[in-house]
């Protein structure tokens, strides 16, 4: 009597009874729909860019769907790396939803082995400010994190070599201006090292002050959905939209090396289509991302010409000129679009009286939306060979 | 120590406690999202045409998502009643969540009266076939059904008023060639008036051979999505796709009047493209969706025209012409874009010799895609008058 | 000898060759691409709002399609007036098409009438700065304004009673730091009443000083793209992208009425998302697109709620909310989706004490996006009714 | 008095007087839409897969844009190598436009140069049927074929060392009944050695009958589009739809290497989601597109598992399961999407009784939308590691 109607396909994973053989044979439209769309941003110097997301709700705190649907939304959306984090302290549904605060990741490890999603024991501490809520992952169980004490409690993650981080420090709910506050017990948790990084993006926000911090204190950045809904109610993910995403830089897949990174700080946040992060990896990515088609023009029959370059990234880079050059004029801002072949006019001036021949010619731009500080964009250079008569 | 981090939208109107007003002010970006995209179907006869699903699940049997975000997602996607039917007897979460058949709906109603959704309180009744699984709606309470023998249990849903109506009857879990087959006890149900109507739709199945059973004998046509994941897992619903739905012809959007409908089959089924149902509700749908732009054409100095008709509803409707006309031809076969005006062209025939001035013309019709049966499409005529030289 | 293969949709009009009459039977692909899309925007006080072009050009100067071509994309993209405004001065295309500054009318005519394309015969009289370059349009013949001096041009075009309008005052070809001069020559035209509008918007650019000029010297707002390549290349139509568009308050859509609106100022210039133009037109505009779904609420049993808003155009309205209640809390700012139904949250404040039942509200907000002046953006009001316990 | 208003992209190239200069710095956003999307068709063998059309029209016979516009949209839509083949015999047009057969090549040259494209010099001899119509391309001349007799300008163009090959021989314009004919006049050519391919795909048509003369005779399969319209009133190209297209697999993009490749049969046809071409090649453009993420399955712990694909090209490949196995059933229609991971459910049969170990498994599919013939599709197999407990 234990008959389900249709086609779930989390319970190909989770469920191998023998009813499910028939059910699934030829419901191919369905499986059609299973699909799984890269995050095209390239891997940098020694290591694999990892898509993450590490802060994300289910019914076993406020959240509203079950544990698998976090590995299938991530896994459908290219990610690589998620960490299921549900309140210890806040839990609305208790009454219909027995309370188990490793349960979430119980139920949806087969899931995450079944599709090769890395899905890391976590939870979410959730006090009041300060010093607010904080996400301790990598835990080997999550009971030990259940006291009263919030002090307390983020010894019992430090003491699983946790890494911890603060969620949100500017959220409204608990900073009605939309100011992260610094609090002295956040200097106390930073001291003794139970604090390694901050969420400079949570969800639709991001923190400025926070990003400044990360700097000043060689904090962690880290930028994650804070997802409660289903992730289509949030972002519009068939129109290309994606939830924030810290990138991580590591070895290869495996918790250790993703810890390694995230405690070395070898981070960027994906934001909308902001990059923010230090100016090494963003360089990094910028130059791994972009092929210029023709980089020798020739400016010795015609005056101005284009060139192409391809960017081969998911994220557009906004360029803004930063060039003065005797002899020629770029187009003053130019969007390389994602995954497309983009145009740069070169122009030679009325002014300009080069030297016939080819010459070397570095343009420089700014990628405004390549963040390495909260208000400033990350310098580039691309050599072109020009050649005048 | 019950502080929740984000924005969570359907505890707007959940929960309403203090600290909740300071989050919700100034979170726009979020409430952008949270648009409703209408149905656009008119309303035909004296009835609101009224988009219905009467058959979804949640984690309170085997769905993965919520009870309240099965409100959202029918708000969203411009749907006005639907009915949550968690399983009696298949429960795979019971270790986690606390059966309870009453309590999907208890969750959802606020939200739906917050939403202006209609809520009916329903089940599913899932035993082997005969006679498989089979909704029973307004009900007032769901435990009565709770009971061993299927006959009783369905009984009980009598007892209280129920419409009952069949699922999926061709469904590969219990069909393995995918035909519907009628059994005794079907005989017998609906000999005893304890069940009707029938599924002809199921999510992505149409079963041919039960419309034809619907029209034999004066069930009522049903079409549901039965969905158990996050709806947008299974719908591209940002790109225009819509989940099966049963069209309900209503005096109002009372629960009465809602049953007196389905009782009298008063139901078209939206499937993809393609409407199901009786004629005359068909032919109503199509000629109150169209408009001729220029009903009047002239052929006196030109030898053909377009005909611009504006189709102001969601169906695409794919026209084959019928028309055998001694002067004119017309375009052989034609799609009415939903939302925008289409062509057909009109042209007079090289061997035509028609008496000059006007004259009216009948362009017959076949809708392939709204289906009066099987294998049947709605017959319609477009009126023109048409100026001779 | 003189066959052509393929369908040509423009040639159903132009031509009626008898060979066509087969080809065209049967190629139903070809004409479901034929499909216009209307603008949604409200008929407003006792007129018509007809969406107009009133500028652009072909291969008969620098553009580089067919005058047809202008025609039918006017019809897909749902514009009902259009003006083919050929350079008199500029023909690069002169040693392969013949110049003939009436024939991209005379070969478009045709086809609008077919289509319902009202075309007005117009021209650009291309100057250097002062006074630039000038549109002129309900010509009857534009050879007469085929001469040197640019003052008899302009007189020409006058005596046949052309409405005549500046073009892209700020266009930096023209003003190098993109900002436009009044020179004298522009007053000489104004006070012999030889120059009726300016154009506010041209293609992708807006000036706001000229918006501020026609306010003060009551010139008639004028938006228009001045397209030169195939539409799409510029605009993402498909996308829903649209050219700018200049709406017209006309009676009727006869040239007597679309002319008598265009000298009485009857205009609002619809660009991207913004409508930019008088506040009487503007408001009505608003007030006739929405559509408060339930302006009743209640907050007796819930302390917030949600208003839901039907926006029944195409242009998103984009509200700040200007509310100050002692009550209740508004969402700070809602975008108005275009085509959907929107919420407005209103809550109940912690430190309300409304005396019981029933009471008016107003809402106020900005609607950014509809500019009564360059910065500012249109105030309007929203009333509800709310009910306290 | 020479000046033009707007940014004409084509222009930059077209043009270099000195006053675009100013025009076009800062206008960036007008640049931003001049972006070219890449076509994702592999390289196969030891050869470039270049995308080409040979078959369009411009205004210089009775198309409707500028002939650079040909190069630009070619450009846009990601395709190296084009031919302008406007017609000889029918100039609508020729009141306007100066006949100038070699005219359009011409004008559209430098632009191409520009761009990066390949324009090869061509045209289209159009005569009843039969022969109908031919293109010949690889001309240095047109002008030698501007003859009566059709034999002769035939001749003129072999001459000349053109690539010749019979356009849509079931156009209904000149077949009414839609089916392909042979005539003598067709033998005669295709002896002398005057008729190198066939066009089995032109615009919305394919041609089955042909395919099969061009297995049974040896010539080159074409498609193109002949296009007459700007391309995106026929095709939807924002929404990922594509011109008919040939594949020619080149040593480079040399004008000798792709005549080489068409000489010698080296094409493949890419209409809509169909390639159609040898089983040579659509084998090697489909094992290279295809990545399989997962090759080692393990079904010990369970009884099915999910075996992720991605499918790097821009075609979808629709597979149909042939694969008959004692031990596993897999998903019995699975589509690859293109630019995705698509997953294939192999599930262990209740029946299955393996050795335990690990096990070599060939999963064989026929994909549906490789035509190696007008009925058949392409076997293919995939290679799969199953270990069994």
């Amino acid at each position: 009597m234990k008959h389900t109607k249709r086609f779930i396909w989390a319970q190909i994973l989770l469920y191998t009874f023998v009813f499910l053989f028939s059910t699934l044979i030829g419901i191919s439209n369905a499986e059609d729909r299973n699909v799984r769309t890269e995050i095209n941003i390239p891997d940098i110097l020694e290591y694999q860019t990892l898509k993450c997301d590490f802060h994300m709700h289910t019914v076993f705190s406020d959240g509203l769907v079950w544990p698998t649907i976090r590995v299938e939304e991530a896994w459908r959306e290219g990610l690589e790396v998620i960490s299921i984090t549900d309140h210890i302290e806040y839990l609305p549904f208790r009454n219909d939803v027995a309370p188990n605060h490793n349960r979430p990741y119980e139920l949806a490890k087969s899931t995450a082995d079944a599709l090769g999603i890395v899905l890391i024991r976590g939870t979410e501490i959730t006090r009041k400010m300060p010093p607010g809520h904080l996400n301790a992952i990598f835990l080997d169980d999550v009971e030990p994190l259940v006291v009263d004490d919030v002090m307390e409690s983020i010894e019992a993650a430090y003491k699983q070599s946790a890494f911890i981080f603060w969620n949100h420090p500017g959220w409204k709910g608990q900073q009605p201006d939309g100011i992260a506050k610094w609090y002295e017990i956040h200097t106390k948790l930073y001291e003794k090292g139970w604090m390694h990084g901050i969420e400079v993006v949570n969800g639709i926000e991001y923190y400025p002050e926070v990003h400044q911090w990360c700097i000043d204190k060689k904090l962690t950045l880290m930028g994650n959905s804070d997802i409660h809904n289903p992730i289509s109610f949030d972002y519009d993910i068939a129109d290309g939209e994606h939830r924030p995403i810290t990138l991580v830089f590591a070895k290869d897949k495996s918790l250790e090396s993703i810890k390694d990174a995230l405690v070395n700080r070898r981070t960027v946040v994906y934001w909308n289509n902001d990059l923010i992060g230090e100016q090494t990896y963003l360089a990094e990515i910028f130059y791994q991302s972009i092929d210029i088609e023709n980089p020798v023009i020739d400016l010795t029959e015609r005056s101005s010409a284009v060139v192409q370059i391809f960017n081969g990234s998911d994220v557009p880079f906004r360029l803004k000129s930063q060039t003065a050059d005797a002899d020629v004029s770029v187009s003053d801002e130019v969007t390389l679009q994602p995954g497309k072949f983009s145009v740069i006019a070169v122009r030679k001036k009325k002014s300009a009286s080069p030297s016939p021949g080819m010459r070397t010619m570095d343009l420089s731009f700014t990628v405004q939306n390549l963040r390495i500080a909260a208000d400033k964009g990350l310098p580039v250079v691309l050599k072109l060979q020009v050649n005048f008569d």
